[in-house]
């Protein structure tokens, strides 16, 4: 226990297991989607953000455009009094301190007995060994959802099968992210999102296709880290849910980026109509746009 | 005294009386404020920020737009050369910290010694006894202005009563954040500010209300902290008359909010149109666009 | 040796004898920039960033809008693990803290260990005792430039001055600062921009002067910050010939502002026009308006 907040960052008691979610029929998402930004927009759920500090602006205004209330506190005095009353918590481990990660535990644990979801955005994993620990130590407490690149997700599943085990997923040695994600999902008992050209979600059984998007968020720095903080607020308004939640996230930013395309003459101004894209979003513009589907 | 830094964090000697600013007519505060905006262009005042890091991109661009020169600097190493160079001085606890709550105080201290005004945002001051803490000792370093939305003023108000009083305030059990804003005035001898869909400033005696703005405001991260660091910079170049500037900088701020709204599309382009309205304001624009009265 | 990071911080055995770079003639600096620009967008090098608070969301914008890849990472703990395999890095002093100058010094060592070129943005650097010194350090550290305002160009020389020489360099109470640039350029062996109206940069032998951009640019916030991490990026394609590299940094910079202000009502409008114009250019665009010559 962390003497100065009273803080205990326990880890889980080992894996949860995570029962597969009821299969949603193709044909539904677009109307769950719109379900779920609708419960979005009218509970305002408030998203707590311990990230890093390139993405804070974009986030906190794609929150607001969602209709979610951002909150960017992390300092360590505060999370035994602040973050019990979130609604959802998202960490990103962008511009790591050894300060902000021990923010990261205590805010994580805090979440978890408080029974709030949190989701964790492993943002170069493998740049270093201090922000790979630090990624190793935060699955340990039970992150709801973990979105990340392929090379992040890639990194993550085989430090911890390095790290863990004492050979039985040792003989695959290679397998492409979205194998990855099934089992670091069926590992931590978490929900895993492989963001790309196309965004794939899995629960570690079924794996859920998102392909909605344009290149150009590529060239704005921020768009992940914003993406996983939207993920945080869906969850929070569908926390039995989690696959949906997430698809759903994923899938409403990149209709939201295509709508913003159509006015765009580059990045920066991409950047712009798609916040107000998803502001302005409606029901018919989602539900014609959205392309989602279960792949496996 | 900081012996790293030679900086007293002295208090001052109790509570400054405040006499009430002389009323300006209804009729003049649109030639009142472009006669401030006019000479804030012209001697573009220095501002030093030590604000949260969400509001730092949004912050130095309104004040630049207004024609003020914006400086981030808050080690506290860099406090006793810089801050009393400074012209006013902007405090916002938005992501607080220990470092820069240090950094906080002590360029509180400067600022007062060196006869420059300082302005607080007690951002989600209720949302953690670190944060509250923080807020009620830098009341005790004679800010000039307080802007707070209404649970923030309330939150203060009330905070203060509870530690300070002996019962003379203990009776008003519930008022609304105007009454709880005219008490914090006198209490500390403050200009008080309460935004929302209209802004109230008080000096204890009269309150000033500000008609100006557009809801939507509300979906952009940082503008209450934008506006505040706008506030420092009005009262920099006025700060005999700190409640005139007070209103000035909100109206104005308003004003341009306006008129990006009848450009904007959404949040995103809001931000952007208020930034460029702002940075060309003219007089007759601000003149008949312009709604302030007192209203007690 | 920092026993922590295992990173020694060793200064460089003495100052560096800058040969002259050749002399491109100046009908050929529009073929080259758009050369170089090619090759940027080609390899997308990795730009490590230590960076003020303030400027990272631009700076990492404009490092992809011109094709670089940009990362933010500054923790000491990650610097041995991660900076050798950059392409370039960026030091920029806006914010200056403790914490950030430890990790400024051990990624510059790292660097120059590792043949990476680094460039230095010493905001403000004349604003405290505490900036001036740490700039002072990281100059023995060995950047390929130094990009500065012209008041903190002469403010480095002048500071160097005083603490280096034994007084041969005394006798020249005033110059502009040009002539401090080359005298500092030949000194430390670097590259050095001066920024302005017009950009000057000299290896301390040939001036060469960058005429484009707009006055607007100076409404917003870090685009000086941002065009060293631009000048980081073209020097990581081109290290042998960095005045080149340097000079069509700030020249495309100016380009894309000058293209970005044919759009904009404010400054505000310009900085994402820019964004986008920038992502944008053509071979035609930037050779018919490029404005760059050897002016001694």
């Amino acid at each position: 226990m962390d003497t100065q907040t009273g803080i205990t960052a326990t880890a889980p008691a080992g894996k949860i297991p995570q029962p597969s979610e009821p299969h949603l029929p193709d044909d539904q998402w677009g109307h769950r989607a719109w379900e779920l930004l609708q419960k979005l927009r009218s509970r305002a759920p408030l998203i707590q953000c311990i990230t890093n500090v390139v993405s804070m602006d974009l986030m906190a205004n794609l929150l607001l455009a969602a209709g979610a209330s951002p909150a960017m506190l992390s300092s360590i005095y505060e999370i035994s009094d602040f973050t019990p009353g979130v609604d959802a918590l998202c960490i990103n481990i962008g511009t790591l301190s050894e300060d902000g990660l021990a923010s990261m535990r205590a805010a994580a644990a805090v979440a978890v007995k408080a029974g709030r979801p949190w989701v964790l955005d492993p943002v170069a994993v493998s740049a270093s060994d201090f922000r790979m620990e630090a990624c190793l130590g935060l699955l340990e407490l039970r992150p709801a959802v973990i979105r990340g690149n392929a090379s992040e997700i890639l990194g993550l599943a085989a430090a911890r099968r390095i790290r863990n085990s004492k050979g039985v997923d040792s003989s695959h040695q290679s397998f492409d992210a979205v194998e990855a994600a099934k089992s670091l999902s069926r590992s931590i008992g978490a929900i895993v999102a492989v963001s790309g050209a196309v965004d794939y979600i899995t629960d570690g059984h079924m794996v859920v296709g998102a392909f909605n998007g344009v290149s150009m968020l590529q060239k704005i720095t921020a768009t992940g880290c914003a993406v996983t903080a939207l993920i945080a607020a869906f969850i929070s308004v569908e926390p039995l849910r989690a696959l949906e939640a997430t698809a759903c996230a994923l899938s409403i930013f990149g209709v939201a980026a295509e709508l913003g395309m159509e006015m765009a003459s580059g990045p920066a101004s991409l950047r712009m109509h798609l916040i107000d894209c998803l502001d302005g979003l409606n029901e018919d513009l989602l539900v014609s746009r959205m392309n989602v589907y279960r792949v496996s």
